[in-house]
């Protein structure tokens, strides 16, 4: 297919392509001599893809759009303050080659005009000016991700020609903005000025940007993402001339031109764009370049202010553990237990990005239960991305709730908040790998606090097992005869998948988990049993191997009954046969009912 | 628990308590008369919640925080382009009450700035002064969800010494800006500065700004959307009068402040925070207001171009049928089909808030697999919102895909990309509520491509039936003779969840799923079976009532074993009840390993 992409950006190509108003910089014969009517657009993703229409791979000086890269140089070069001391911020309502300071402060307005750049220049660190210009177009090219050329021709007619700012650098150097030769600072100006860029370049020089200073290409860290936020800013107020305004409002992303016909524009986080068109609107903005990018803000509704939702919670769902139990098999009496005290249980699922508002939005929600919390689970699995002032509020949660007597688990396979998987630390701020395992830990919580004695719940007699208990006497009397008891330690590996059928175990202590492990190797737990329960009887039956592994999480006892006891009973015994098939069809009946409740959980709500 | 947040805003506020700097405004009594060291912080979030700290109850005069406020409903009255032509958007870099026009445009260049502020107010609709007036109280009113008061000592005063405004009024008439009265525009202007606020009441407005122009607590819709961006656009360039700039790059958030000491500022999509304390640096602006807001946009991370990853990409997952088959039990040769076919289809699972870059993400992706594909399930269960360019980008693609001849459906609950869950429409463009339905359709999808005769497939004899054809003949006959064949019509309930067991079911021809209602009457499918397979057994085993609804999906003839037939077979003949008891254990085996499967998707990769 065509992609949907390549279509828009057609569009809007073609639309501006009648456009022929504006003239081409004429002040040196290099610039007047480009083809007037050179017409390409580039958008490059934050993962390097760049779409391309029209001439997108002629080379082209970048001039005034090498502003904010050299300021960004200076600021990674000498720090933030020591820049501020030299350079202001503020958009200056002038022209960008007024010979002027700011009246008050006696610095430069800002970095986009030229007293401003030529400044920023002179505070490129080298060991002479020739490596000063080596470090330039070394970082030019390292955000375009390819090494790019110098255009003799175009430095020399500046160099030749650039009174103007040669009067900009005398006046920085009377004011001592400049302390060195102020014709080295202009002349750098010039060579920066002077560097080739196609339009595909600088896409992925403002992709540069937009991926928070990693080049989305090679993957070069370029700039430090504090000195991102600021240079974004400073195009923000001061990219396009004396119309920044007017662009913020219309087109709403961070942007700079040039008067080579190039305008670069950012949307943090998304895209980079590059349009190139030589010929400037009175402003000395390409035509059609800004005729590009507000059609294209328009069409892909890129402004950086647009609010898709009017608002949403961060909180997914919120329910008990009464309302959704765990899938381990759990005694009637515990499930009854659970039921009655389940409301002093929370899982809250966050999801989206959790930025400040939406980290504040659960954390509300968090303290106004907090009275009657006894256990309480975060699950961030569906989380996309999280701020750092997000998790250092979800610490602080987890924390006042622990110190207030409530379990904290959070679930956080990915290490979202930066804690892994630990073991077991007590009712406190534990972390699990999925929400089922959390959910176990939290019903445990709250029987221990509500319980009878825990101990004895966790042992019974072989003469107690439900499979027992069921049957008459002779039957009973003749299975405890021919059952082993067997004992296993905790990560024991009882049953492996794929191995044949070893027996069916009946648990009389302990605890045992089914898993499998998927190809990235990452542990699944299907289902956890406990005293009282029986695994074992598929594989038994039907002759086929383990599906699951089986491992014992605590010290666990069970009574085996193997396959050739069985073959056995078979054999002599119909009758005890129906008697444990009956037996084992209602633990699969179990299993269906905890598999639906899951069900449950994975909606919306109760069942009714 | 102390909520964080408090904790977090209570640290802000603490370190700017100890700042005295700065001086009251004292051009009228009313203002000089403030208690100099008032200091109040509200964050109001999008969903109503307002936090406070300090003096947030107490009323001061909205002055200039009213520019933002007036100049959008003269957006709403007269619409961007009126609007337009009588007031610029370019930052001034001149003090806010400059008697002077942009002198190209001959406009004032800002509605910030007093001369657009008065052209804005002009610009109200109404019958008369009064009129206008009342309009502009009501639309302030709705910002703050409360009805505000007029300060009529602050208004006498103002209109006693408002000379260099009424100058400005006169020139904006010399200039046909203002085309009536320009007294009336100027009195309109000072009565909007008199009305009074507290701090709380300013951070709701924020807080309506931020949420798209609805009223988070009353949920009034006082701003169209498109506006909001607008005013937000200006009030990043030039709402801190000439600091803008340096606000922009240091604070990062659409801001207006006024000379009674309050500052507002908005994080898009997120929330209102307002600032109180009357004393002003030499920009005009609240000192401690500036000091707080930039502790607080550091520390809650707050800077609107602030990126937190460097990417990510929306397709959260992308599998075959053959890695992460659908619930539904199909015969062993149609498994083995879709094994071997799965790779002509793809499922794409899309995340986070889906806008131009990321619906770019997913629709290359699919365009790169087009020529392989012919079945496509795009799910978007987790996308948590989707911009109306990345809909019409997703639904470009999906039609793309059905033109070259494969299947696509859209998994889409919620109605996200604005089309409901249809009837079946061929293989192009279905909508499903849950991804295993979604699934089911493409296996089909993929079986009718490359399976033998379909319809062969749907239809088998009762002797054919798995449950009978593992029997020796002696038992298949007794079987026969005494199950009845029944017809159920599409929709049909065969049973309903509580009812008592009602026969072991064999499904000859046709569909059946199990479904299961919660309270939000949303129907979960658990399961769908086909002709071969059978439900009902653990009812009728146990005698325990139906755990799902059973729902036939196409018409279906199923052969039935009624209760008392069966009880009559355990009674006579149990060799024929263990012969069905292991089949039916073998079935719940089956049922076990898809659920394995479905444990695998929801993971990360295909089964070692």
């Amino acid at each position: 297919m065509g992609n949907v992409v390549d279509t828009l950006i057609d569009r809007v190509y073609r639309d501006a392509l009648d456009n022929h108003d504006g003239e081409v910089a004429g002040y040196i014969p290099e610039l007047a001599a480009v083809p007037a009517d050179s017409f390409g657009i580039c958008i490059a993703t934050v993962d390097g893809y760049v779409y391309e229409r029209g001439d997108t791979r002629s080379p082209f000086t970048i001039q005034s759009i090498s502003k904010p890269f050299t300021y960004a140089l200076a600021l990674a070069d000498r720090g933030r303050v020591a820049v501020g001391e030299k350079i202001d911020v503020e958009p200056s309502g002038e022209p960008f080659n007024e010979i002027s300071l700011d009246p008050q402060t006696e610095r430069p307005r800002n970095p986009m005009i030229n007293a401003g750049a030529i400044t920023a220049a002179s505070l490129v660190a080298g060991a002479d000016p020739a490596d000063r210009f080596r470090r330039i177009r070394a970082a030019y090219s390292a955000y375009a991700g390819r090494e790019l050329d110098f255009n003799k021709a175009v430095y020399a007619s500046e160099a030749r020609t650039g009174h103007r700012n040669r009067a900009i650098g005398h006046m920085l150097r009377s004011f001592d903005i400049i302390t060195e030769d102020p014709d080295d600072a202009v002349d750098l100006y010039f060579r920066q000025c002077s560097i080739d860029v196609t339009c595909r370049d600088l896409s992925l020089m403002a992709a540069t940007l937009a991926n928070n200073g990693v080049n989305p290409v090679t993957s070069a860290t370029v700039l430090d993402s504090d000195l991102v936020e600021q240079v974004l800013s400073v195009m923000a107020t001061c990219g396009m001339y004396d119309a920044a305004g007017e662009w913020l409002a219309d087109v709403g992303l961070p942007a700079k031109s040039g008067v080579g016909g190039g305008i670069v524009a950012v949307l943090p986080g998304q895209i980079g764009i590059a349009v190139y068109s030589p010929r400037l609107d009175r402003h000395g903005n390409s035509v059609r370049g800004v005729q590009a990018c507000r059609a294209l803000s328009r069409e892909l509704e890129l402004h950086f202010l647009h609010v898709t939702r009017a608002s949403r919670s961060s909180v997914r769902a919120r329910y008990t553990v009464a309302e959704a139990p765990s899938r381990m098999r759990r005694p009637a009496a515990e499930r009854a237990l659970l039921d009655e005290v389940g409301y002093h249980s929370r899982v809250y699922e966050l999801h989206g990005d959790l930025l400040f508002a939406g980290a504040e939005a659960a954390v509300r929600e968090m303290a106004n239960a907090e009275s009657f919390l006894e256990a309480v689970v975060i699950d961030v699995r569906r989380v996309d991305d999280v701020g750092d002032v997000a998790a250092t509020m979800l610490a602080a949660a987890r924390s006042d709730l622990a110190a207030q007597g409530c379990g904290v688990a959070l679930v956080d396979p990915d290490g979202l908040l930066g804690e892994s998987a630990s073991d077991l630390t007590g009712r406190g701020g534990r972390v699990f790998v999925d929400l089922d395992s959390a959910l176990q830990w939290c019903e445990d919580v709250l029987l221990e606090l509500h319980g009878p004695e825990a101990d004895a719940r966790q042992q019974i007699a072989l003469s107690e097992h439900p499979m027992l208990a069921a049957l008459g006497e002779p039957q009973r009397t003749l299975l405890e005869e021919v059952l082993d008891t067997v004992r296993f330690h905790r990560d024991d590996c009882i049953a492996a998948r794929g191995t044949p059928p070893s027996g069916l175990f009946l648990i009389l202590s302990g605890r045992v988990s089914s898993t499998v492990t998927d190809a990235h190797g990452v542990v699944h737990r299907i289902m956890t049993l406990s005293a009282g329960m029986s695994f074992g009887e598929m594989p038994l039956i039907l002759r086929t191997p383990w599906l699951h592994d089986m491992r014992a999480d605590t010290e666990v006892t069970a009574a085996v009954l193997s396959p050739q006891v069985y073959d056995d009973i078979a054999a002599h015994r119909p009758d005890l046969e129906v008697a444990l098939l009956q037996r084992l069809a209602a633990g699969a009946y179990e299993q269906l009912d905890l598999a639906l409740r899951s069900v449950v959980r994975s909606g919306v709500g109760p069942l009714r």
